[in-house]
């Protein structure tokens, strides 16, 4: 079968994103010191997130949304405005951050779309994805975009058959091996895991080690001899 | 020219989500009623909304963060923490609030998918939209779904060419003059507006009376007519 199109993750795959987070994840627990260890607040806002997440989604926005509720949790109900006040402004600028593409991400990209339709295939929120990838100057390089609301085999169906010439025929890449390699995968489609240094904890997922369609990469930079290896 | 493909926009044009926002002011206004006047307040709540516009995009959770910020500054900087866990339970509630088809939608949409490829094209949170679809049980009806940061004529010819023949044969239907009607008219697309009774101050704008591919209609029942008479 050739290889006609590759998937790209963006947050973590293409530029930093989750250092970003666990900044601000820094900042929220110096500010709340008073009323827990780190080990605590990290425990308790990561229930908050997950308790959250059908009804926010992902993004910085229910991020933000989700350690407001955390402050008013762990003080009673009482945080101070001084609290909310920046928790506010370190969601804020997690928005307007600028965006730092990964190393070796241009030239592997460059690579592939030489040969391949590529298409960029992220969660988050709309409008914030939408500016990092204009703020990394590689949109040009992409065929596509689609921002979706999560990463299931389905997305990877339809993403893969809209943009390309479905699943089998394409490849998926990015850090998360539960949401860019197991469902692609699942759908018929070729995955590469290249991994990022820190992993939000609701991502990690066991690596389909030996599948014939998986690919375990170091870098970013092993993956337009793996695509072609495979076409 | 024939018309192959019908654009329909989801808030306020097929179910109710304006008088939902306006109920949420309402309980706002309520909260701060210390603090200022009706009109003092919505007039705070304008401002901060359209500053954030370019970080937070459209939608519940980043109105939810703008009255957040609109009470800290109203109280300079004090909001207490009952006012703003007030503030986040309101927009927990209208993003599980249940989703009101508006009368004649399920027959207008039903006629129009017998002729027409149907696109939904609308703005806000990508899962929140997601959500009213599927609770609206109208998805079926769809070919495509479009959730968009922005709404204009290249968003138009983009959607109409990836899902249609392109926006020369293709009508938008919605309740935003300005961003249903003006945009799609823009782009050589057909428009039309369906009134809804309130409209977002944001939305306002003068309708294009006497453009000869506008159609002011006053219910969405007119639509199929108005369709089939261009086609």
């Amino acid at each position: 079968m050739p290889i006609t199109t590759v998937g790209l993750d963006a947050d973590d795959t293409l530029w930093h994103n989750e250092t970003l987070f666990r900044l601000t994840h820094a900042r929220f627990v110096a500010l709340l010191a008073e009323h827990g260890d780190e080990a605590l607040i990290e425990a308790r806002l990561a229930e908050t997130e997950a308790r959250n997440l059908r009804l926010y989604g992902y993004g910085v926005k229910g991020f933000t949304l989700s350690m407001i509720e955390t402050a008013m949790e762990l003080t009673g109900g009482e945080a101070p405005p001084s609290v909310v006040r920046e928790i506010l402004a370190a969601g804020r600028e997690m928005l307007s951050h600028p965006v730092e593409t990964l190393p070796g991400v241009d030239e592997a990209l460059a690579a592939l779309a030489e040969r391949y339709r590529l298409v960029l295939i992220t969660k988050g929120d709309l409008l914030d994805q939408e500016r990092k990838l204009a703020g990394s100057g590689l949109g040009e390089l992409f065929a596509a975009v689609e921002i979706v609301s999560e990463k299931t085999a389905a997305t990877y169906r339809t993403v893969f058959a809209r943009h390309g010439t479905g699943p089998e025929e394409a490849v998926m890449a990015g850090n998360s091996v539960k949401s860019d390699v197991l469902p692609a995968i699942e759908a018929g489609a070729y995955a590469c895991h290249i991994p990022y240094p820190v992993t939000w904890a609701h991502e990690v997922a066991e690596p389909p080690d030996g599948h014939p369609r998986f690919g375990a990469l170091s870098s970013i930079d092993e993956l337009p001899a793996w695509v072609a290896e495979r076409a």
